[in-house]
């Protein structure tokens, strides 16, 4: 069935809507049922923080993920743990031996000078796509909000394909508040700076991916999403479930909203 | 081992005690896994929202279901975005392909005349098993009390086999109110005109499906329940779990009640 | 990759650091893949309440435990149905016929005399590794803090391999406040007398073990924890996760964690 006003998504591999998902240890049995009725959907596999170290069968999992054209890479905790010990090398070498062909550089959880951050982004974006990402993991630390822009311009010329605004899983931290919505303005100010198309939002809540479709379109980069959650991100970004269900419909058809009291 | 003092419940094909579980597109493995284990307490399945558009495998999974002896349906939203579009027929055409034997008859997004809305139930009720919805999916819509009872009236004199009391897939509008309690004074009017074995109450949380299993008993007819949650939700409903631990024991048992401070 | 100053983990079988996974009815496929992935970070699996008297397939989802080494029990709130019908005796020979090897004794919905409570537990201990929770299910149940470690005490004395500190699926009784945070002093009443390794304290949300993990150490036994979860608490014991990023790093490290404003 082909309904009218629903917006154009690209096809994989595509670079503008992509949609990140979260794994933080499903079994290689799950990632490929959900791949068979949700692969064209996922374009990023993030194996959480440190769980791609001692989950079993990982790598197994990358070339599944692979097979499918999903690109995957560890989450930035991983690289930082590796980096505070000065041990970018066996990262390198332990990322190559699994398989991935993505890297998260990330200073979320530690003090890592910028032009530090860099090097390493254009050290690994030789040989991976990188993403980079900016802000803190934890909340109370105080980030300027020039900050925020000035950094992903720079990591993004260092050779990031995509700079991650951080969020954790929770949805609680970085560009969001504590009650999970979104601060506006640390956000238009990203917005100002940097093209909407290079930045993927962390969003695991579906009001934060609600909100973002709304505020950039259905094409949004959107990050975190939980694998139960990628179908119904899916139908968000089509207008096919109730919180955007008018939000790509032709002006003529909005009479029939619901009023609110 | 038989426990004296569980509630009777009907076994399957029943038409009070129903589970109406939400899928919102988990893999085709997942469900059988899950019906291997639970199948024998999923009456229906949803296919949320317009998840059945875009999910990969939506036609197996609909037989898969259906040789389990469960009935299947697309959620509303989708009905109401044919709906809108004027496009009923493909929709007919759509769930039919589908292979679905039931339908929702919904305008919990969207203005619809209810007279339209009864019609429609009328015409899916010739093929279909009807199940329609009363409530809206946003907060702050303004639906008169007494409404409430005499549309599901209309609708179930229309053909509904059931009405759904609307709580969408968080449980914090219709009949609940934004904390997720339940919203008494609309459930008691609804009562007094409807009988309950005619009512799908939506309650995706469990202490929703506690209060309800409370107010009602073990047979009443419940929906939005999570593919996890069938199992623990039959464990309410026979006194299996602590929140109804005490609700099934006759009197001389309550003496072991824990007493509150 | 082996990184340098992660915790000592003891091997399977271990009898500190243990991790209690609650399983609310997975089907049997889940329970394999999860395994695969994540067999060597579960020790024990709690059938949660009585979902193993309605769940399908029960007996074959034992023997999948316990071929990859995972002690298994059914919910306590089983074996309090069938004490308080005086059914104590049916009750072993169903856990013996299901093939478990580990019995929970608890009073977390009934009112139990304390040494009829430790009379089953010798009991169980003749041909089971019991278990033994103390606290009450229901919030707003006075329980004398001294009481918590007195009763403790004499449970591990009357042949408990653990005593179970109670907090629920939801982590919100017993050891927490309502809104999920440690209750301290009842906490350490109970550390000041048990030793810590036969305590399993039941710890839901992430938060809570990030908690007990910095208060206690890697090793500390958790419990109730969402099969999802089973990796990510292990990457929080390691200090592969934001929560617990430097708590396992030497004095030197420190310099690099984030100031707060």
């Amino acid at each position: 069935m082909e309904l009218p006003f629903l917006p154009e998504r690209e096809k994989k591999p595509r670079e503008t809507g992509v949609t990140m998902m979260m794994d933080k240890g499903i079994g290689v049995g799950q990632v490929r049922d959900l791949i068979s009725v949700a692969g064209n959907f996922i374009d990023f596999a993030k194996l959480g923080f440190g769980t791609s170290l001692v989950c079993g069968h990982s790598k197994e999992k990358v070339k599944v993920y692979r097979d499918a054209g999903i690109k995957v890479f560890v989450g930035g905790t991983l690289f930082e743990a590796c980096a505070i010990r000065n041990m970018i090398d066996e990262f390198k070498r332990f990322v190559t031996e699994l398989g991935v062909d993505a890297v998260e550089v990330s200073d979320g959880s530690i003090v890592m000078d910028h032009d530090e951050k860099c090097k390493h982004i254009g050290n690994f974006a030789r040989d991976f796509t990188v993403l980079s990402e900016v802000g803190a993991k934890e909340d109370d630390i105080f980030i300027d909000p020039d900050k925020w822009a000035e950094h992903m311009e720079s990591e993004l010329d260092a050779g990031s394909s995509y700079v991650i605004a951080e969020a954790r899983e929770t949805g609680t931290v970085g560009i969001y508040k504590k009650d999970g919505t979104a601060d506006i303005s640390i956000i238009n100010d990203i917005l100002k700076k940097i093209p909407s198309r290079q930045i993927l939002w962390e969003a695991p809540q579906k009001q934060q991916q609600a909100w973002f479709i709304k505020l950039i379109g259905a094409n949004v980069n959107l990050g975190n999403i939980a694998p139960v959650d990628v179908i119904p991100l899916e139908t968000l970004r089509l207008g096919l479930r109730g919180d955007t269900f008018f939000e790509f419909l032709p002006e003529e058809y909005q009479k029939y909203k619901l009023k609110k009291k």
